[in-house]
């Protein structure tokens, strides 16, 4: 039986098929994910194809995963169908601005999770790629998404072909709040992150990385500010094109 | 064996207690999600207590299951916490804008979307509430959410008092497009909405709300558009005030 403790992420795919019929079965059980009054806004775009995957590559920094897995799931926000079905039904829609950009990104993250954790319950194995929304516009352009769309979440997906540690997580005291959000201190943030500073693949990750600590490998080299502030801009210019703003 | 065919959302609860030992089994378990760079960048508020539950409740339009529910989760996008490690590690953190916001609400919200399913499975019902980005502010108010932190989601859970009926959901085709997407037209607009507005629940949605179409409910009473940008509004705002923009 499935057991999410020990779940992890798999970026190595067997040479075995996920067939249709499987994926869509998984596809269609997890509509029944809550959406926004029902109006399911979001799209799947499904790639099997090696030139498309070739194409997408880039966009996920050439992760291996995009080409090597037999399966690319990329999650829309879409508020383009139900525009499309508004303006056929003599109703006005006015769904160009971020809550509703926010809204659909929220139907298609929890549908995605659905999925996600439906495929695992199945022994498939999935990577879920965070780059997605770094470079937007290339996989727009790539997946030809109209205007209201927005692709963000990319799933490989794939029979696993390695047996992936699982990953520590903090203790549920760092990540709750009773009645109401308690102040970090410097006492709490010691006790919550030291056990994940002394495991000896994070003193690893640091010793590579050449810093002094583990957070510098976040701030220095991962997801340094000036990048973040910069993909932000570039952010708000594909929302913009695609009408969300 | 729990169906998710069969799920549906959970609006009212039994008189009967979700003990922390279970709560905190879920939540502990739904951290296996994966999380970007293993950051965990969300928290959870829970509220159990009768009086925080009717300070909660306008900024969700005083739906009942706020006031009704044993308890009352907020799932929030959480850069503080991460942030604040990272000052008390020689790291110099620079997640004061939009990607970094929209990278927590994703890690939030898969977060949020593992635990409903771990809930859903023990039996638990629960009810999903969109409106925790309408009335942010108010939420932030009551929840005192430091900067750097975001409701994205909430859940009223219960053990279940009511048989809910399930939903009926767009058939797949509707929401996958093979290797890119295909433009909707009139044809196929009908064929995926066609059955939705010919159940009789909506049917007799139509005439309660007293509109010509299915679609009008949504853009002349439910989500319209003027009220749309007006929430937007205040949501850049309340995003600015938090240090997300």
């Amino acid at each position: 039986m499935y057991d999410i403790t020990k779940r992890r992420s798999i970026r190595k795919y067997a040479e075995r098929e996920v067939s249709d019929e499987l994926l869509h079965s998984l596809l269609q059980r997890a509509e029944q994910t809550q959406t926004m009054g029902n109006l399911q806004l979001y799209s799947v775009v499904v790639n099997r194809d090696a030139e498309m995957k070739r194409r997408l590559a880039p966009a996920h920094f050439c992760q291996p995963m995009v080409e090597g897995a037999p399966v690319v799931l990329t999650f829309c926000a879409d508020y383009n169908r139900c525009t499309q079905w508004c303006l056929n039904r003599k109703a006005h829609p006015g769904y160009d601005n971020l809550l509703s950009f926010l809204n659909a990104a929220t139907d298609a993250l929890l549908y995605c999770q659905t999925f996600c954790h439906l495929a695992e319950e199945q022994g498939l194995g999935l990577c879920f790629l965070g780059t997605t929304i770094y470079n937007a516009q290339q996989i727009i352009d790539t997946l030809q998404l109209p205007k209201l769309v927005m692709p963000v979440a990319t799933i490989t997906l794939g029979w696993p072909d390695e047996d992936a540690p699982v990953s520590d997580r903090l203790p549920l005291q760092a990540i709750i709040h009773e009645e109401s959000y308690k102040p970090y201190t410097t006492e709490s943030i010691d006790r919550y992150y030291t056990p994940k500073e002394q495991l000896e693949e994070n003193r690893h990750f640091v010793e590579i990385n050449g810093t002094e600590t583990l957070a510098q490998i976040f701030t220095d080299i991962r997801y340094k500010g000036d990048d973040c502030r910069a993909i932000s801009q570039a952010l708000v210019d594909v929302l913009r094109k695609q009408n969300f703003l």
